[in-house]
């Protein structure tokens, strides 16, 4: 499970809570920020938690940054972190800072819940299908950017893609894992989710394959649809494949929910979820009898998620 | 405040939680875990928490240990840290690992209270009395045995302690760093605790000048007292104060309660831990009219506490 509950001693309540602390992806620190706290809470948001009751911040201030640097750099990510938090309807009361030579920024989200506000990821029937929430891509798109500055690198993928496409594609990422996941736990009430969990480091399939592990029901997923973002599969494939992209090993940087619904349920939530924020979702496989595995089908067919996507609204 | 204190939504509970990380400093990997543990748990104990619901355990693996070294350490940590989470009542259900040069280890603590179950630190009055619940000098204790490997740093202090006793003490402080506030926690109801916070990295002096500054009343404290592990006074003299452990300033790791506690109740209460636990209390200084500050008197009495305290059922 994404988060862990803990039953309390409290009249039927528990205590739902994740933690999750990495390095830097994006250059910018307020954004990184964001993405952080949106991925701390992702977790929640993955157990159909819509409320956190609090958080923590955990930072890790490199050494090999210079005074200077770390005055400006860390206090905007703070910022950004709890910007978001209260975006999230929840605040950060407290965390701790210790130095190391890595920077690493991260976080703690608890809530406490009663049984319906909660949903447990085991549910899924044959018959269900699978919505995915944020595009795929994150990953490559930040390497990507990176190359940009490494003439080596980026002669490997500049014959199938433009520099606009990769700042576009880069922009489109980090915007997408500064979105929280809360709509999508909202809605997972309402069109009555059979259980999700959260894209992030092990990419679609490894998150899918945990997922159809724990399942109660002899079910396995099948994957038919990979919505990634725009060009990220040319340079994916350009790459010899070295991020396993289409292969759904691409890890993700908090990634979106991947929710087994009800099959006549999952075209409403993704209207839903697009009417109230904007963004799509996709229905991207089926829930067949099965041994709790998951996987994709040989030739999945790429959705190419465009970066232009209120592109007006955001950047 | 040791620990952030949320209302929650649901009938008149408080989430209380807190986050400590920091680097290991003792050398056995089993009794770190258990001290960071602990260490983490203290911020509960000292709001007057007896009962933990959750822990999670926050681990900065080194990337300049060998395979081997981290296949031994990390677990014998990990597993110092969930026998003592055991023995305090609690269980770690969750965490986090990222590799970064230097190795940290620290966890998250959190319970859901009602509201006579956690004891706000702002209420002490003129007349009280402070008790502190361990011993000074952990960090004096844990640089003097690291210096038995380092022959200019102990060629400085050898004329004052020999070998043996800095073995013990660096034993003691080790045991001491290890060991629960808890029952501490639980006297404070019984004793009708006024506030308390846990001696830690600011020192002794630091702490109570936090706790001086956040109280309700026009009132400062005035320590006379201070027990310190035996012989580490004479180190820190020797070491020209580097430490300034006379003057309330060297970090504690894991450090004892400060409580302050109504004049009539502190024998009791060190009398009490004493028998539930076998270890010394010490009524250490007293509560006076004055403007939230805090300060040792000009000589005070220092209390050596022997490194033997219990040794044949410990070591």
């Amino acid at each position: 499970m994404d988060a862990s509950v803990t039953p309390l001693r409290h009249g039927g309540l528990s205590l739902v809570q994740t933690t999750d602390f990495f390095y830097p992806l994006v250059d910018d620190p307020y954004m990184m920020g964001k993405i952080t706290c949106a991925n701390v809470l992702s977790d929640l948001y993955a157990m159909g938690v819509t409320d956190c009751d609090n958080m923590l911040m955990l930072l890790g201030v490199s050494t090999k940054m210079s005074d200077k640097e770390r005055d400006v750099v860390v206090p905007m990510m703070m910022r950004g972190f709890k910007d978001l938090a209260e975006e999230a309807g929840t605040s950060v009361t407290g965390g701790q800072t210790v130095l190391n030579p890595w920077l690493t920024i991260g976080g703690v989200a608890t809530t406490v819940c009663q049984p319906n506000e909660f949903i447990m990821p085991d549910n899924a029937v044959v018959g269900d299908v699978l919505v995915l929430t944020k595009p795929l891509g994150t990953q490559v798109a930040v390497n990507a950017y990176q190359w940009l500055d490494q003439p080596e690198r980026w002669n490997r993928i500049k014959l199938v893609v433009t520099e606009d496409d990769v700042r576009k594609a880069y922009q489109r990422a980090m915007f997408s894992m500064a979105r929280l996941n809360r709509t999508a736990a909202r809605l997972m009430h309402k069109f009555n989710a059979h259980g999700a969990t959260d894209v992030t480091g092990f990419g679609l399939l490894g998150h899918a394959k945990n997922l159809a592990s724990i399942q109660k029901n002899e079910v396995s997923f099948v994957i038919h649809n990979l919505p990634i973002i725009a060009k990220m599969a040319a340079i994916s494939k350009a790459c010899g494949n070295m991020f396993g992209l289409l292969q759904g090993q691409s890890a993700e940087t908090s990634g979106g929910l991947l929710i087994a619904l009800p099959r006549e349920q999952a075209a409403a939530f993704c209207k839903d979820i697009e009417k109230t924020e904007g963004y799509q979702s996709w229905i991207i496989g089926i829930v067949e009898k099965g041994n709790r595995t998951a996987r994709i089908i040989d030739k999945p067919r790429v959705i190419e998620v465009p970066a232009k996507d209120r592109e007006g609204e955001l950047w």
